[in-house]
């Protein structure tokens, strides 16, 4: 993948992939018995510390043990990543090299956490200082009484936002955040009915600031501050973006705009100004906190060898069930409420990142590419997808999340059936069951990963996030592929463009629909 | 499928595909040309009227042209639903018989809006009254002041509830209601914190009133409001069973118990009872409103043969793709924020109903049965997604629903902006565009099928559901497989008790887990 597949050994990559089809596949029960220390070997940890400074650590369990992955699968797997080039593309990641070969642009989300080159990390922690000080500007009164928040943007400018104060401020937020991407004017209408104009703050956040969504649902909410009674409405506009220049034009006062870099890519963005709306409902050091447990992932994921890597060993399941197993999807359930947008924002990062046909030489791929990332929050998925799961005819690889500490104050029998739950889950699946009536019968060895948090807290979501993030960066090596542009989104934008200007040709069912509609 | 596949043709079916199997595939465009009529040909429309007693309609048209059947692949499935004996399972659906053969019950959910025997259709017309007469009562204060309603289920109990409960009251709901499923603590006390107790309805939805999270969360919400004071917690609890005599037995006053029949099934349920917390806040009205929506479905498809028929056609699309193109997803995107949770609702539908892999009979399936359903809203999907669905590798067919009249009172740039985009996607996935540059080439021909709701009220929901649960009725006959039957579920409970109460034999890895998170 990096600069156009340099250093990639495609006939190497191939031997690898013919090594694996070449493999026994036996079932999980069998791997677990021909090697009693199969959970140690496939179980990986990552730390971080409890608070800065401090000695105490906390972390993350990650256990593949119930994966298909055998040890001579994982040494082909290892001969795979060699042969792709693995360690040369996680240096030129971590480097400033430029990975996104489409865009001849390096991809430098890496140092919004302090890994990145010199260069990077200084520019990263100046745009931070930037953000932490117009941020406790705002809790100290600096733009009057800040209440609420409508923060703006679509995608990439909104999925980690939405997900990270779903999160976080369950117990406490410092200002009410509602995030609103969507250009259906009901959502920027529920946002309305939630705030009081007169102590609203609006977020703008584009990358390009000029996605016609945002900039949409951003001149109405300036109308709706100034339809009540706020005199200074532009005043209220706090803008997010790398194109600060388009921002000034659109009538953003300098002091309230906060760059990112053009090299952080939107689905990569959530740590840079992206963040702000997060940082103003929490605070700068859960803000901070999230960073720290995602530079423990880059840490391990850049100074961590072959299986015992533990993204890159979620990257080679997520291959042999993608290309060798023919899954279409794999599905992610998060055990617990604070993670309910975690599928959503992970179905962005790996779609959009690895959802391509051509390699970043322009080659087609050899075979499929990104699954279909979907999935839930347990328990509530029990009672509505796992039917299919158990004992439909698809194969799904399933990754479980869950927290030790619970983060409710009920009556501690809500956290311990949740978390039995979880586990029994994980069991079952891989059991089966054999029945007289074939259908109460369950065939069982069905795969699952489980992600166990110390506790599901800012620095679990940011080590999540980042796991996450080069997981899906070793895939795209792994296949040749650039994980940092996305030109699938383009066609449809201008065929919108075109219906709005009444221009081009339709085929005949878009123009019925164009019709009925009242379009065109 | 009925009464074990009496009536189903094994021989027909299998040279209904083989038949199909032996068919050219052409191109959407090619589709196109060769019939001048194909929109026409393609698109089916079901009304309503607007209101009750009204002549004039409103409804949905449903648009199949962009999909890849031609005139001889229809006929092909016109004789598959022959075979399988599709008019006498339909027959047998709304005249009460045994279709759910492997718990020797009917399915009656269709009776709860007036399509079924006369008996059943009394009974739920009684049913239906009881709970009219409970809200009328809880609105004029025969229960003290209510401002809140805690709803708690899961599952079917949740789903169907939240769904209409976001669409419907938007612009106003007579209760504040929130629909508590899982058993994570922090969903109920996210709810507790929404309300007052002093003015709190619990509303416990349990098929069988034995569900551990309804019943946990139940206890909870009971000490919640005895904790703030309210001194008669019991006093305030609705209960929605078909097991009413369990709910006398857990303390529920039968003057609030409002029961519905054990022959329907959880996630056919919102129109029975379980529809409560959605006539509360809605009122009476606006509920039968939603099931003279779903009538005009239930009437359309029972009275319609072969490809005239809608959800039969929309199955026929489904079995392709997911039987002869390999598809192991189909995906729903609402291009409406009211329908946010309605792809939700829908996996639980499909993937729960058809999950399987037996036929009624007890045979294995031949081939794939339900894919995995999974969605999201437009326009925010399109920043997200997309990029897979146009330049994926995976097939994916893709349901587009929106609504012509909009529902928000912004500037009419923003409906128009959605509805524009909904259009363009589809237009797009099938026209695709070749570029010099193989990361910028699209290449088309993905098929979608668009759902035009003439306005998005409780009447298009009702009908919206209603069609679904057609087709996958429609699916699970073509198919020979019970629908209503859910035992893939009962596995992991089984386990999660086995681990609550320390017995049975684990797996290495679900041990290793158990001693992590200090269970077992």
């Amino acid at each position: 993948m990096m600069e156009s597949g340099k250093g990639r050994d495609e006939a190497g990559v191939a031997a690898a992939w013919e090594r694996l089809r070449g493999l026994p596949n036996p079932r999980l029960a069998a791997l677990f018995a021909a090697d009693p220390a199969r959970v140690e070997a496939m179980t990986r940890q990552i730390a971080w510390p409890l608070a800065p400074g401090s000695a105490a650590e906390a972390g993350m369990t990650v256990d593949f043990a119930k994966t298909h992955l055998g040890p001579e699968a994982l040494d082909a797997f290892e001969a795979m990543a060699e042969a792709a080039g693995f360690a040369a593309a996680r240096e030129a990641l971590f480097s400033g090299g430029i990975v996104n070969v489409t865009e001849g642009r390096a991809a430098t989300h890496g140092a919004l956490r302090g890994s990145g080159t010199e260069a990077q990390v200084e520019e990263a922690e100046a745009l931070l200082a930037r953000m932490g000080m117009l941020v406790s500007a705002i809790h100290e009164g600096a733009l009057g009484e800040v209440r609420h928040c409508i923060a703006i943007g679509i995608g990439g400018s909104a999925l980690g936002p939405a997900l990270a104060i779903d999160a976080l401020t369950r117990d406490l937020a410092l200002v009410d955040v509602h995030v609103v991407s969507n250009i259906d004017g009901l959502a920027l209408e529920q946002a309305f009915a939630a705030c009081d104009p007169a102590t609203t703050l609006i977020a703008v956040a584009s990358k390009t600031f000029t996605t016609i969504e945002t900039m949409t649902n951003a001149a109405s909410a300036l109308k709706w501050l100034a339809d009540n009674g706020v005199s200074d409405p532009g005043g209220r506009v706090v803008a997010l973006t790398a194109s600060p220049e388009k921002a000034v034009e659109w009538g953003v006062d300098e002091t309230r705009i906060l760059p990112f870099p053009e090299s952080v890519g939107g689905r990569y963005s959530l740590f840079s100004s992206i963040g702000f709306p997060v940082a103003l409902a929490v605070g700068m050091e859960e803000f901070g906190a999230m960073l720290a447990g995602a530079k423990a992932v880059d840490d391990h994921f850049r100074s961590t060898e072959g299986r015992a890597n533990a993204p890159l060993l979620a990257a080679f399941a997520d291959q042999f069930y993608t290309r060798l197993m023919g899954c279409q999807t794999r599905a992610v359930f998060a055990y617990d409420e604070r993670l309910a947008l975690l599928p959503d924002y992970l179905q962005q990062l790996e779609m959009e990142s690895n959802g391509k046909s051509v390699t970043a030489g322009g080659a087609p791929v050899d075979g499929p590419t990104a699954p279909i990332t979907w999935g839930g929050v347990g328990t509530d998925a029990q009672h509505a997808v796992f039917q299919l799961l158990h004992q439909g005819t698809h194969l799904v690889p399933v990754d479980f999340i869950a927290s030790i500490a619970p983060g409710d104050d009920l009556d501690p029998a809500h956290h311990r059936i949740l978390l039995m739950n979880c586990l029994a889950q994980g069991a079952a699946l891989m059991a089966g069951k054999a029945a007289e009536d074939p259908a109460r019968a369950y065939p069982g060895d069905r795969p699952s990963t489980t992600f166990l948090l110390d506790d599901c807290d800012a620095a679990a979501l940011g080590a999540l996030i980042a796991f996450h993030e080069h997981r899906t960066f070793a895939n795209a090596v792994l296949m040749g592929i650039n994980p940092f542009d996305q030109f699938g989104v383009e066609l449809g934008k201008a065929i919108a463009k075109q219906i709005e200007q009444s221009e081009g040709e339709f085929d005949p069912s878009t123009k019925a629909l164009m019709a009925a509609a009242g379009l065109g």
